[in-house]
C-alpha cells in the first residue's frame, strides 16, 4: 500500500466515497479485498454491475427492483386496499423487515423540502392520487419520517387525498419501544401523553 | 428493498463480508449506490476488477503493488541499507503515512503463530536472510506488532539474522503519544520505564 495513484488507490477513493467509510475502513476493506484467492473483490464488483445495470424503479410503487414490478407488488398475498406511503425504497426495507404490514407501498421518492429545491413535482403525488381515485384502494397510511419536513410532506399528501374518498392515516407516536423513559424527549412523551390508551 | 434473493440482495450480501459492515451499513451503502445516476457503482465495480486483475506482491519486499516493484523499492532515494520488517502489506501504509521512515521494507506476510497453523515456512523470512547476505542491507529493524506472536516473530527472525553480520533493532516500546498517564497500562509503564533515556 504505497502506490496513492495506483489501482489501489483508487479502490480507496472509491471506497471513501461510500457512507460510514473514513479512510482507515477504506484501508481495512481494501485489505480484505486483496488477501487470497481475490474472489470477494470479483464477486462485489460483479454484484454492484448487475445493480448498475438491472435496478430500476417499480412500475407501480417505485420502490426498487430488477424486475418490471417489485416482489411486493407482485405478491398476490398482499392487499392492494391498503398504501403506506413512505419517503423512500429505504422504507420499504425497514417495514419489510418488521414484517407486520400486509398491504403495499408507495414510494414518494423524498419529502418535501422547499429550501432544498424539492417541491410536490419532484415527488410521486400524482401517482398516488391516482392510485387512491382507482376503486380499490380504501386506506392510504402516511408513513414519513416524524420530522418537520415528513410531517409537512404528510399533510401535503392528506390534502391532495381528501376529495379521494380514501381514508387517510398515519403512522402512531409515542414511545421508542425497547427503551427507557429517562432517554425519552419532551416531544415524545407529549406524543405518548396524547396518544393514550385504554389499558 | 424487497427482495432479498435479487440483485440488491446479492449486493447486500457481499458487502456483509466486508469487515466492519454490518447489515444495516450494508442498506445505507446500497441506496447510496443505487440514488442518482449509478457512477459510483460502476466506478466502485471498475476498481475492484483492477486491484483483483492487478494487484500482487511487489517482488522484492512482498508489498501489493500493481507493477512488478512497489513504488518504495522502485524509489532510488529510499536507502535500501536500512530494512523495516513488517508483518502485513497494511503496516507499510501506516510507516509511509507517518512518513519519517526513508529505507525499504520486507513484508513477512503475517506473524508466527504455531496454534493457528503459521509456521516460519508459511511467511518470508528466507528472502529476508538473502537479504541480509546481500551485502547491501546494515540494518533490519523488526518492526512486527507489540504482541506476543509479533515479539515471538521478531524473536525467530533476530535469531535467523544472527549469523548474517547486519544490525537488528526492534521498534521502541513506551508510552502511545498523545495518550493520557491515567491510560496506560502496567506493561505500556514498565515498557517506557525500562526504556527512559535522558532529557
Amino acid at each position: 500500500m504505497a502506490e496513492p495513484n495506483g489501482v489501489i488507490g483508487r479502490l480507496l477513493e472509491e471506497l471513501t466515497k461510500l457512507p460510514g467509510i473514513g479512510p482507515k475502513s477504506a484501508e481495512r476493506i481494501a485489505h480484505f479485498l486483496l488477501a487470497g484467492d481475490r474472489r470477494n473483490a470479483v464477486s462485489l464488483a460483479g454484484a454492484l454491475r448487475a445493480v448498475a445495470d438491472k435496478v430500476r424503479a417499480c412500475r407501480e410503487c417505485h420502490n426498487l427492483t430488477d424486475g418490471d414490478v417489485c416482489g411486493v407488488c407482485a405478491d398476490p398475498r398482499r392487499d392492494p386496499a391498503v398504501v403506506c406511503v413512505v419517503e423512500t425504497p429505504r422504507d420499504v426495507g425497514s417495514f419489510e423487515r418488521a414484517g407486520t404490514f400486509r398491504g403495499r407501498y408507495h414510494v414518494l421518492g423524498g419529502r418535501l423540502a422547499p429550501l432544498d429545491g424539492v417541491g410536490p413535482d419532484r415527488l410521486a403525488f400524482a401517482g398516488l392520487v391516482e392510485k387512491a381515485r382507482g376503486g380499490v384502494v380504501r386506506e392510504v397510511i402516511l408513513a414519513t419520517s416524524p420530522t418537520l419536513e415528513g410531517d409537512g410532506t404528510a399533510l401535503f399528501a392528506a390534502n391532495l387525498l381528501a376529495g379521494t374518498g380514501v381514508s387517510v392515516t398515519r403512522l402512531a407516536r409515542g414511545l421508542p419501544s425497547g427503551s427507557s423513559l429517562e432517554l425519552a424527549n419532551a416531544q415524545m412523551l407529549a406524543d405518548a401523553l396524547a396518544g393514550r390508551r385504554a389499558f
